[in-house]
């Protein structure tokens, strides 16, 4: 933490340079005057806000690519064999973690600023490697080096391509799938188990708590689709676009190249844009894949939702699930155990739900060439991405894994329900099955009671009247 | 509806015009040329998606109030005369509803349309009442004399402030009271049934169901609150601003008398906007408006899902409360009643959340001089005080009045909790209450029993654990 | 209008009954006793706030497919042909624009009364069409016959799904792809006009007309595989779920042989949804297509923000594009032509942003088997088509297909940039093509005039600054 | 950073224990097993996700107040002084800072955890203080002593509106006035300077742009009364209706002598709720500021948006305004200066009207007698708080205060314009005006060649056409 609060790094400093002049910077930091300047002029939110770790390794990523293929292209292989090195070191997120990237989210929209911090770190790096003098910008420089053939406008947007994709393939799809598998084993465990069917949050005709459960499994397979189905555009990445989507000073094949490269890296099937100027005057793909987040978070709210129902009670509440008790659930009821797994998790889905917003906005605010709400956009798909897999993962394994079902009470509700009737509207018809629930209701007694009443057979009834036979066609 | 359709008006059509040249026009209407090219420009939504009727009337004041100032400048007495008599026309709705009125609200973002078809409409009927001709602008011309000293720029927005102001006074706040004064009935009514309370839909210490409905009607007390609070800047009006807030084209004072002749007509504080480049440049006053609106429709959410819970049922539910049978509930489940005017008041409150998104967006994106995300915003934001208060009047009279309390039930299921066990707490102590309860539960027995089993004398329990003892403070 | 409004139905009444009793209806109207009762408990919005028409004649759809499905199941043929023939009048819109679907949004939640509106608007014009009298139910019964084998939880939601498929390939694509082809075609006439490119609004390298046109083509592009992307979950359907998934009171086989009917009926590739359970519990898929939906929102707004900007002016402004005159822009300032296409989609764009959060609210708040949202969600989903696709209609034609580039304009525009210096980077080095830009912008002077002041050889500049060598990788 | 990573803290660890059992909790820590646990249970989003600073330090004012009234109710003085010592020391944030608060927002949705985490804390570090071993609870237990008189279900939502009041107070209302004076500076500077005014980004007629930036000014100064008018039901406490509502627990007279105490701690006017159901059960008061936050962001994205149009150029945009040039703009555009300022502000404001949306949802979803999105709301609304404030500053100190007018174009710009032809509507007439800006567009001429063709004598047009005669009413 310290390293992102520049007012804690006072020890030594040195100078460094950009176009706009010099700024002194702490020595012990690889950063240069850009990110400086960055840290002066945007103090914003704090050490909360700080450009997220996927987006820097992932500029690692296509900085190493970059590097190689320009080498193809003329670039002094020491040059770029140091660049490339170097990019190993961003990619393992150790250079974030020691604080050389602390720049926050709010910035320019381009991502200018981070682009150049890692220019800046790349090539201070390299040149400590190769001996020379940090701040020099020899024998390695940040622009016409580490930035060959590229442009903020093209590497932030590629980066935050690779980042996602890779927070989705690596941390979303398995959070979701556990999620998933965690509900599916319980739909077949208790696939046997009858239970009253809810609608209107009013009694309705049984289930099984199997097949309640199947409905939520769905939700999350659908979910899983849903992933897949927004990552093509996702793997279409800017690099080679350049400033404005020309591919200006670049040379033809480079971005061919460099796609291809940052695939095998990723072993992810990227490729170039179809269109350069869509891909940096827009964001759409980002505003698309948080449409499938904004999907997931609505099904497992629902699904946390209905979980808290009927765990609700212990006594006074539906009591159809026992949920586990991870911790004391009151600081003055004792005994009480509250659902606090679905409470966190509904709560993540209402943050997803904004963020959501957030995204949208952003991407519906770009101007001719280029989108400039790129660090907002970036930091919310990556921030409800983690907060879903995170959630998932949680309430998997603290929450649905360690649900029992109440049989007792499960069995009681069910045969106290007057829903059962539906079951009696083949035999004798709508109209008089009605009659028969709403006397039972207005009387407070039995279904069987009235219907006997009203001149069926007990036989019959018995026959007619079984949930196990309520839970399919015929 | 007939009239909103051009394919539908055939029978016989005049020619109208404008700066563009030469429009056909039903005969049988006032407007003229800029509404006709509207018709054919802007084919989006369908009658539908027409320009809301409270707009239109409030045109009707402002045109009346501009012709009566104006004739103070030098506007010809018989003009002025016949513009403010054909004001009360449109004031009354008539002229609207006899299809006048056409425009969809997608059209410019100035509403520049809408104030021409106003401009024409009266133009026209008062060229009819004087003995002219349709179309001839003669002797009321719609720029030169109804339009006189106004811009679209500073009418459509200061009709937005009266028509919504109207709507708060007339329609929302009646109808926020109505419920108010409903649910507030019900809290005085049921002050002495003591109930179980519910924290994270677990069972919790009692309270009275009067003190849980006392919540709900302190939360439409506070929405009362927050349409006052957002009122004042509803009353100050941009009329006068023209078009960019300087004034051109208008006499000095004649804000001012404009300002206190729509007051008078309305009998509502409106003032001149303190800034009138503020009031051409940004919609923020509808902005803050909606966020009330907002509000109010969370407070609504809250109030309805609560009711729907606790009048789950009958049987397989919490059965505390009975909502009325307004209608059969199920085309398959007979006897089935369910939550409908819930259903329909949480589905009006999420409508109201989505608009305010689409307002805050609408008011976020207005370029210099000029909003141009008016109709936009003054539809979403007249929309939501329609449904609030339609849902809020029929939710009181359709629900809330007609719910009895399950006396029965309701002290069936607070006897049976265990979470009365708080009571113990000044006593015992908290881990030792914790204790008793934890196993009365694992034990499925009483907290009695297991207090007595702990050591604990019955009479001391019994004086320790009196519901009617855990409603305040001691 | 008139048939919505039950207040203007005075002329003769007649009597239907339903469980709770008996209603008088219009004797005119088709529709029963649960119809009228509806009307009555939801006086919410007005005949604005009518369920659209395209839910009902999807109804039609699925009420003709369940009755010849039903015969082969036994339904006697002569019903069954009644009930199919007045489906086709339910399909034909007919029916609805007769105003025997009167019934608001805002109902309950599993659009119930809607279902109920279907089964007696069709039993009883069945039995008018058999020769028996309006409101005996025989020998067409609404519940026993025309809503045989289906519960309100399976219809609702299967008829959402068919209206939803058919306005995303009737209306959404064909009206996008318009757009997309507009554009597409300005981009091809437009490819040999260079101009400046603007990144972050300022000045940036240059790229041609068709080039940056070339984006908004391929944004749109995309937006038809995000509509293509989504389809598969809207065609799978809740029908033969019955009341809470498990498919009661439905015979095996009637849920494969449904789907399968509609999908002939349509020729959409419908099917039977994977699990029941989800399609009653949940409204994913909706949640899902409005994602589609907002991106393809959040592009058009990018778009028309772009094409407003360019088209500024005519002297104040950047002034690249010019804009079709379609009306007199403004009351007050003649001569004046305004943005208004771009306007009126800006302003849909912001209603489909925020519809969507209200579909997102609606989908999350489902509970147990079934989701109580559904005419909310519905009518936003159906909405938000509506609009983007009458919304791209005109756009395209109205805006569009008349903008003229102001070739002029554009190449003073360019040649007066700084940003041409971008050319000398791969000559001169970055620091040094800063400076000559930065003097050249502090002294107000050209770039080459500083070039050659800085010792480059005219010869080389005028060989390496060439927009036309600019617009790609070399 | 440490603190918050249970996976670093391996050095020495002790045993701490609550009602479920024992914990193993860092020795160099405070917290107890409550903390240690939830530490365990919800391992979501990492160190960025850390429950806010001020909601900890908030609670430190109310444990402290609440101490001091429970010792007047008979607490031990010597246990009452040790904790209200020990919450300076949570006031001062210094134990936040040192790691004894590493919970994270996503717990269970009352702030349970974090409370305990509180009383755990405070009565450890008192238990030190006063020479007794940690994790004995002896001499101070931390729910007997610590939590005395209290529940999560009270404190954490007083600990948010403490946290908020103090927000708004101290952080975004002084961030927002040094705008808005930012503004207001510039506004009264630029009172002389005319320029064109733009409606629908078309030239309209000047105004000045001191009257412009009055616009701003005034959005603001609405901005601070919409902050105070939200105010006074941040001011109204929930602590004293401990579990649900009813005060039980609590001694007569508490809750207004906690409240009364906290307004002295924080000189602010703290009250008690009027209705402690509704102060627990909702959290409207958030989301009503939250809805203040959102239209100050809609008015930030407004005039962001403006200066940043304004700013375009240097050459091939509208250029009238001189952003301070903070740093190198492009990394591949040489000179280029990019209005980064605008585009963090504008991020900012897109992220805050996301979190509104966030609000919105966690205050729709409270059930009973507890709202359980607590931790998200307020995390939202402190961010929301803090990215506004230090938005606004960085905004007014490193843009406002240093832009220029650029006079020169700004008066080139105007001069161009053909809107100055309004002026001539009083005389001439609205058509005939717009028949000579329209033929001097057509011709590319000047307005008053046209007019003076048309038959205007030059005398009078220069008489009648003075940018300085157009800025007001006359």
């Amino acid at each position: 933490m310290a390293q992102s609060d520049p007012s804690a790094i006072k020890v030594s400093m040195r100078t460094e340079s950009d176009t706009l002049g010099q700024v002194e910077v702490p020595d012990n930091s690889y950063f240069g005057a850009q990110t400086g300047r960055c840290l002066i002029n945007f103090p914003i939110g704090g050490v909360n806000e700080r450009m997220p770790r996927p987006i820097i390794q992932a500029m690692g990523v296509l900085k190493k690519a970059a590097a190689e293929v320009n080498q193809e292209f003329g670039l002094d292989a020491k040059i770029s064999t140091a660049i490339s090195s170097v990019c190993d070191e961003v990619i393992s997120g150790k250079l974030y973690d020691d604080g050389h990237f602390p720049l926050p989210i709010w910035q320019t929209g381009s991502g200018t600023q981070t682009n150049m911090n890692c220019n800046e770190v790349i090539s201070n790096r390299a040149i400590e490697i190769l001996g020379g003098t940090l701040g020099s910008k020899n024998p390695v420089h940040p622009n016409d080096h580490v930035n060959k053939s590229q442009s903020s406008n093209d590497t932030f947007p590629t980066a935050i391509h690779i980042a996602v994709a890779i927070e989705l393939n690596m941390s979303l799809k398995p959070a979701v799938t556990k999620l998933r598998d965690a509900l599916m084993a319980k739909s077949n465990e208790w696939k046997d188990i009858i239970k009253i069917g809810r609608t209107h949050t009013q009694d309705a005709v049984p289930l099984t708590l199997g097949q309640e459960f199947s409905g939520y499994t769905q939700q999350l397979t659908n979910g899983l689709q849903r992933i897949e189905a927004v990552l093509p555009h996702v793997y279409q990445l800017a690099l080679g676009g350049t400033a404005v989507g020309t591919g200006l000073n670049t040379r033809k094949g480079f971005a061919e190249k460099a796609a291809s490269r940052i695939a095998q890296l990723t072993s992810m099937p990227f490729v170039n844009a179809p269109n350069f100027f869509e891909a940096l005057g827009s964001r759409d793909a980002m505003v698309e894949v948080h449409g499938a987040l904004n999907t997931i978070a609505v099904s497992l709210m629902k699904i946390a939702n209905d979980i808290r129902f009927l765990g609700s009670g212990p006594r006074c509440g539906l009591g159809e699930l026992c949920l586990p008790e991870n911790e004391p659930g009151s600081s003055i009821m004792p005994g009480k155990v509250n659902p606090t797994q679905c409470e966190a998790l509904t709560m993540i889905c209402a943050q997803v739900m904004g963020n959501h917003v957030a995204v949208s906005i952003g991407g519906a605010n770009g101007h001719f060439e280029l989108n400039v709400f790129k660090p907002l956009i970036a930091s919310n798909v990556l921030r409800s991405i983690k907060l879903i897999s995170d959630g998932c993962n949680t309430f998997a394994s603290n929450c649905v894994k360690g649900i029992k079902p109440n049989k007792a009470n499960i069995a009681k509700i069910m045969n106290e329900s007057l829903m059962l009737v539906t079951a009696l509207n083949p035999h004798i018809g709508y109209d008089k099955a009605a009659q028969i629930a709403k006397t039972a209701h207005k009387n407070g007694t039995t279904l069987k009671a009235e219907a006997l009443k009203s001149g069926i057979a007990e036989k019959d009834f018995d026959d007619w009247v079984r949930p196990e036979k309520m839970l399919g066609p015929t």
